[in-house]
């Protein structure tokens, strides 16, 4: 889908650089337009929060230890995809996506094309693929964002296309 | 798509039921059938666990706090869907589905019907959808696997069609 610059977008581009601050102004279904860009802040995953998240929520020994990593599919130690996911959730409510009324995901299509390493430093990048007002409610709309989380090498780690609603500026949430 | 019940079908429903048990056969690529299913334990969500993952991950008020949560659009608090994501694949590594090797999910499509709330009580029910040899490496397949988590009132919190890399009985890892 070809980038789509307009004035409204460049206002927003401006939106999402000043996002890593509280005081970014938040979007409503009004202000967002396909082919709008938001970059999220970077952040740095260490291997004790790797290991973290798989003690909690993917006990596997690729995500749970360095020395019995190493003989498996991953070659060594490796985050969940599901921790990318949640790293990545991260980024984008506090600096990757300034939505009024916050981000409320109805689903979406997510792949892991690389994994997530000890060390890594992510960031998130997301286009708006579409937005789609609501027939019934009038208060609310959904957008198709496609939200592609980075490494320092700038290899995709995630990519996560979305279905998320947003607010329509009539309803001050 | 129907269920098809198999011999091999059979054992590996008993396999499943034997899954809460570290005992639990491991499953190939050889043992796996299109709608073989799985059905996990059940775990009981907390409204702390909500806030910790949130805190984490996803902070945002919904998310956080009771009061904050109820004037949004969940009406109370309500947990991630990430979150939700998480302990379902710790439901699916524990006792859902025994693959030799491990989970390794390339990828998937993922929705959330319903939104877990404190003291849900979730569990798993998994179906393979599909299975591929890999045509490329003979010690490895593909298989697609809808896993839909219910709550204690039988509605779906979330569907989740993933496709994992399965290894060939030639393969012992």
């Amino acid at each position: 889908m070809p980038y789509v610059r307009s004035p409204i977008d460049s206002g927003n581009l401006a939106n999402a650089n000043a996002a890593n601050t509280s005081k970014a102004p938040r979007l409503y279904l009004e202000d967002i337009v396909t082919g709008q860009q938001f970059t999220s802040a970077s952040r740095q995953i260490t291997a004790d929060e790797i290991k973290r998240y798989a003690q909690q929520f993917d006990p596997q020994p690729f995500h749970l230890d360095e020395e019995a990593a190493k003989s498996t599919f991953f070659g060594g130690l490796a985050a969940s995809g599901w921790h990318t996911a949640g790293i990545t959730m991260r980024l984008l409510v506090e600096s990757g996506m300034p939505l009024a009324g916050g981000i409320i995901g109805a689903g979406g299509e997510i792949t892991w094309p690389q994994a997530t390493r000890p060390d890594d430093v992510l960031h998130v990048v997301t286009e708006v693929i579409s937005v789609t007002p609501s027939r019934s409610r009038p208060d609310r709309g959904f957008i198709q964002a496609r939200s592609q989380t980075f490494n320092q090498k700038g290899e995709v780690v995630q990519l996560l296309l979305a279905k998320l609603m947003v607010w329509s500026r009539s309803v001050k949430t």
